[in-house]
C-alpha cells in the first residue's frame, strides 16, 4: 500500500521519516533496503519510523541503509523533534538507546544529548588507561580523548586538519583491538575558544558530512582538555552545530533538521 | 509553491520527472541542481519537465544533475512513453534532439530509436574511415565500430568484458582528438547470436548502471559485424534492454520504466 513520508536531512546526513503513531505498521529488512536505495527508492542514509511511546511523546526507530537496526542517530533526532515538537515547549524521545529530550527551534532543534561517559569500561577500551589523554598513536593521530556519547568516540586534535589522511588512518584505528566495539574516528581542529573544525571517520560509515554525536564528543574533548570553552561551534564538512556542555554535565546540541520533500511510496 | 513530481528510473538510471503541460513552468538551473542533489534534494541522474508540444504528445525537456540542458536521454524516453503512453497506442515525445515515437508495454516501453548515422562525419570522427572496423586502438581495446545514435559511440568488441580496464580506458578514449564531440565508449562481450553483454563509459558521465543510446549502438554495431541476428538482447549492469535493428533501418528499444514513488517539492 501506498505510505507517505518526509524526506529530511541534517546536514545533509538524510532520512526518510515514516508516521506509524496512529497506523501501527513494522518494516522488514529488505523494505527498509529497497526504500533506502538511493536510485530505485527514496535514498537515505536511515529510515526512522515514528511509533506510539509509553514512556514520550514518540518512539523513533532506526534503520541503517542496509535494514539493520540501530540505537541512537543525533542528526535524526533534530528532525524528529522538529516533526514532533513543532509548537510544543519540549519534545520527549525515545529510543533503543534511551530518552532524548529536545525542542523544536526554527529550521532545527535543540537535542539534550545526556551526560557523556568517560570511563575507560564506558568508552569501552579494552583495558584500563586515561580517557583525557590516552597513551597510544596510529601514524600522525597520537593521544586521542575517549568519550562516549551513546557510543564510542575516541577524538584527536591536530594542527592542521587537512593534512590528515583520514581515510587512511580511519579504518585502522575504527578496527583496533583497543575498541571492542569498535570506535568513532574525530579529528579536530581547534579554531577559536569558541570554534573547532572536524571531520568524523563513523564506525560502519566512513567519512560523513556530519556526525551529531562526533560534534558533542569532540566539543566534551576540546572542553576537557581546556582548549575551548564550555560553548562552542563545531564545523563540520555538511554545515555547523552548536554544542553546549552544561553546567549540570548534560551536552546540548542545537543544529537546523530541514525538510527536502514529502513523498508516498508503495509498500 | 510545492509542485508534484514523479520519481522513476530505468535499469537503475533515474529520473525526477514534473509535469508543466497544463501549467507551464521552467526552471532555474539552480533549482534543478537543488532538486537533483541526493542528500538535500530528490536525488536523479537527469531531470525531465514535460511541456506542451505542437507536434507530439509531450515535449521532453532535460536537465543534467549539473543543471544544463541535454538533447536526449534513452532510458528516460521509455518512463516518459510510460506515463503518457498510458492506455494509448502510441505515444509521440518530442525532445531537442527530434521526434521519438513509442509505446507503453506493462511496466515498461518500446521506443522507436530511429536509424543510426553511420558515416565518418556524422559519428563525428576527425577525419575519414571506415566506422564498420575503425583502425585505432587504445591499449587492449582495438578497432571500434562508429555508431551514432543521436550522440557518438564507439563500440568495442571483446572476447572477455571483465578483462577490460574501462575506467582507465574510458576517458582516454573518450577525450581523443579523433573525436571532436568526445564519444561515449561501449565495450561489448557476444555472449550467442541474440546476446550481448555491455557495459558504456559514457560521455560526461563516466561508467553507467545502463546507457540505452549505447545498447542500441552496440546491438548496431554487432549487426553490422554480423556477430548477432536482428535482434538481441542486451546486458547491462543495471538490467537487460531488448533491441531490435528493424529492416526498414529504424532501432527499436524495449525495457522497463519503473515508478520508485511520488512527492510534492517545494521551489
Amino acid at each position: 500500500m501506498a505510505r507517505p513520508f518526509i524526506k529530511m536531512h541534517g546536514l545533509g546526513n538524510d532520512f526518510v521519516v515514516f508516521d506509524a503513531r496512529d497506523d501501527e505498521f513494522s518494516l522488514s529488512a529488505d523494505q527498509v533496503r529497497a526504500v533506502a536505495d538511493r536510485r530505485t527508492g527514496v535514498g537515505c542514509d536511515q529510515l526512522f519510523v515514528m511509533e506510539p511511546s509509553d514512556k514520550a511523546d514518540v518512539f523513533m526507530r532506526i534503520y541503517n541503509a542496509d535494514g539493520s537496526e540501530v540505537a541512537a542517530c543525533g542528526n535524526g533526532a533534530r528532525c524528529i523533534a522538529r516533526l514532533v515538537g513543532d509548537g510544543r515547549e519540549t519534545v520527549r524521545i525515545e529510543t533503543l538507546a534511551g530518552l532524548i529530550e529536545g525542542r523544536a527551534d526554527g529550521a532545527g532543534a535543540a537535542l539534550d544529548m545526556g551526560a557523556p561517559k568517560l570511563g575507560w569500561q564506558e568508552i569501552p577500551l579494552a583495558y584500563a588507561m586515561d580517557t583525557l589523554e590516552m597513551p597510544v598513536g596510529w601514524g600522525m593521530l597520537e593521544r586521542p580523548v575517549g568519550v562516549n556519547m551513546g557510543n564510542p568516540h575516541a577524538v584527536f586534535f591536530v594542527e592542521r586538519l587537512d593534512d590528515v589522511p583520514i581515510t587512511e588512518l580511519g579504518p585502522e584505528i575504527e578496527t583496533d583491538p583497543l575498541f571492542p566495539e569498535k570506535v568513532n574516528v574525530g579529528v579536530a581542529e581547534v579554531l577559536a575558544p569558541d570554534a573547532v573544525r572536524l571531520k568524523v571517520w563513523e564506525r560502519g560509515a566512513g567519512l560523513t558530512q556530519a556526525c551529531g554525536t562526533g560534534a558533542c564528543a569532540a566539543a566534551v574533548a576540546a572542553m576537557r582538555r581546556k582548549l575551548t570553552e564550555r560553548k562552542v561551534t563545531v564545523h563540520l564538512p555538511g554545515g555547523a552545530l552548536e554544542i553546549e556542555w552544561r553546567e549540570d554535565g548534560h551536552v546540548l546540541m542545537t543544529g537546523p533538521a530541514e525538510i527536502s520533500f514529502t513523498g508516498q511510496i508503495d509498500l
